[in-house]
């Protein structure tokens, strides 16, 4: 069974980005609208925004399940008040739920949290528990920097984030560290900020001791990890530095990486440098990335070719494609254990 | 001959630092001091900080050259006004030409500049003459954000830096992309914000015609190119959808990037995925990762090992030691040939 850990509902029928504009249009005056019941997307238009698109790729690429959140460039949590945010997320993941729902073999999802700059981010979990319990999701996305690329919060490590990790531990469920589109004229936000965002996680997490407080705490760290499997010389050198235990100890029983690197060597190096147990599959299709390599002839993000080519072992595969997501993810595990007991047959798609 | 392009004075003697935080204590009474005069050092003593410390391992590694620029942690830019700056960036100048003078075969100097939050860079220009035509540097080192983590500037690519491009041109001067200290507590240093700044101004010049503007302006993106090189699929992508050229045809004629990552694999997928031509040997050395890897037995910095082991022909190494630095910095390469035609003999340390 292939799981692809890291798909955004990218696809979404375009009168959810209307009703956006029109929210942020009106932030100043909230009252003016929109009404969350003025949107109104039928499940048939959910079904041709996804048919044709995500699972269409996904049986072309041979992958079954993705775990499916909210598109994170259109998270935005810069943008407006928690209130702001608090609409926005819970409308972005209930469409999240209406397609698990509507193709419950081939989606699970993940929360947005509506998080906002300068507020607390306990103010994240009820949104968070109504996703565990109504909507099944088996993780959420954690945006360490809801400023959108001016990074005003504190880092990862502090204990302004702590009400939300005993939550995410509570429930069993791992964080995607990812952020959102980036507001800062520097940074363009694919290209730079969520690599550096995936970077400076990894650091944040490296030079404290937060996996001492919350041992059972996980965090993914998306798009391969950033720039540190490259640099993971210079890591194990800052921690040695900085008397800090060798990573495999100080961080990857807590902390692990997606496949999304579109290139061989880029992927050549993330399995030869991070332990197997560490590295997890996935594509972030559709994402940003989304043409074809004229190198290869095949598109940047079928990055289940280039696992495939790289020098693994069965085992190794089968760990990156699915041992690894039902350890890091217990209630995905939990969830399709449960499908088995009642007898469904899982339809691999390839 | 062995040349590496990025060293930093880091073991400066310890007087420098206690004026630098004298200068610091007065910053809102500059005229309580300290003054220039008051910072006296001795030749002896910067024989000493360079004879112990980067001479010894550029011997022991077989390194002949480095172009040597003050320490970029300690360029703090967004520490006081232009004028703290200046004097600062002034101080520090003179002691690399002073290395370079006392060790003439084995350091040449390259500028940090006088930037200043929100000061056009126009007011680097005076410094950087100086630094070329009284203490014969090679290149400069420019900080794409003065602000120490904020990124408060415009990006690269923007006009507001033209005015330096412009005399950069002029004095067929590469320009080193490199932060300094991070003041923004979400980004680590070394860890996190050297890195991000790499992938950061990478990201800037390709969503740009920088490039196009000036044709002949070049880059040196320190740290092999943060996330670059790892992510080169990605990049590679984002500028197809972006309608740019090829990065090959886009950047690599003005962007280059040094060998300073600290471990085999790195090093591995940087010189299979970078043109070999876009690749300058350089260490950082003595630098933020001064330690010894265990896996190894030797320096994590001894980038010269990882380049001896990488799948290279002899030609290919010529280039990364020695035949890129000469043309990217073609000052450098002038240098050196005044020096052959002296009839100076240049001796190798190795």
């Amino acid at each position: 069974m292939i799981i692809d850990i890291h798909g955004h509902y990218t696809t979404a029928p375009a009168s959810l980005e209307r009703w956006r504009q029109r929210q942020v249009a009106n932030l100043a005056n909230p009252a003016q609208g929109p009404s969350v019941a003025e949107l109104v997307i039928s499940d048939d238009e959910i079904r041709d925004s996804i048919e044709g698109n995500q699972l269409k790729l996904m049986r072309a690429r041979g992958a079954d399940l993705t775990i499916f959140s909210p598109r994170a460039s259109f998270m935005a949590h810069h943008i407006g008040d928690f209130n702001t945010s608090a609409t926005w997320a819970a409308i972005c993941n209930e469409l999240c739920y209406r397609v698990s729902q509507l193709f419950p073999d081939h989606f699970i999802g993940a929360a947005m949290l509506p998080q906002s700059p300068g507020v607390d981010p306990a103010s994240c979990i009820a949104e968070l528990e109504r996703c565990v319990k109504e909507y099944g999701f088996v993780g959420v996305n954690l945006n360490p920097d809801p400023s959108g690329g001016h990074w005003r919060s504190p880092p990862l490590s502090d204990r302004h984030w702590y009400p939300l990790y005993e939550k995410l531990v509570e429930y069993d469920l791992p964080a995607m560290i990812h952020v959102s589109t980036s507001c800062n004229c520097a940074f363009h936000t694919t290209g730079a900020h969520y690599l550096n965002a995936d970077t400076t996680a990894f650091m944040q997490c490296l030079t404290s001791d937060l996996f001492h407080d919350f041992p059972t705490l996980k965090f993914v760290i998306p798009h391969g990890g950033g720039a540190v499997p490259y640099h993971w010389g210079r890591f194990r050198g800052l921690a040695q530095e900085l008397k800090k235990p060798p990573l495999r100890e100080h961080l990857l029983g807590n902390i692990f990486f997606d496949t999304c690197v579109y290139h061989q060597p880029g992927i050549d190096l993330l399995t030869q440098v991070i332990p197997v147990e560490n590295v997890l599959f996935a594509s972030e299709m559709i994402g940003a990335v989304r043409g074809i390599d004229p190198e290869t002839g095949h598109y940047y993000d079928d990055t289940k070719r280039y696992i495939e080519a790289a020098d693994l072992t069965a085992e190794q595969r089968y760990l990156i494609y699915e041992g690894n997501a039902r350890r890091v993810y217990p209630r995905l595990d939990a969830a399709l254990n449960a499908k088995t007991v009642q007898g469904a047959c899982y339809d691999t798609v390839s």
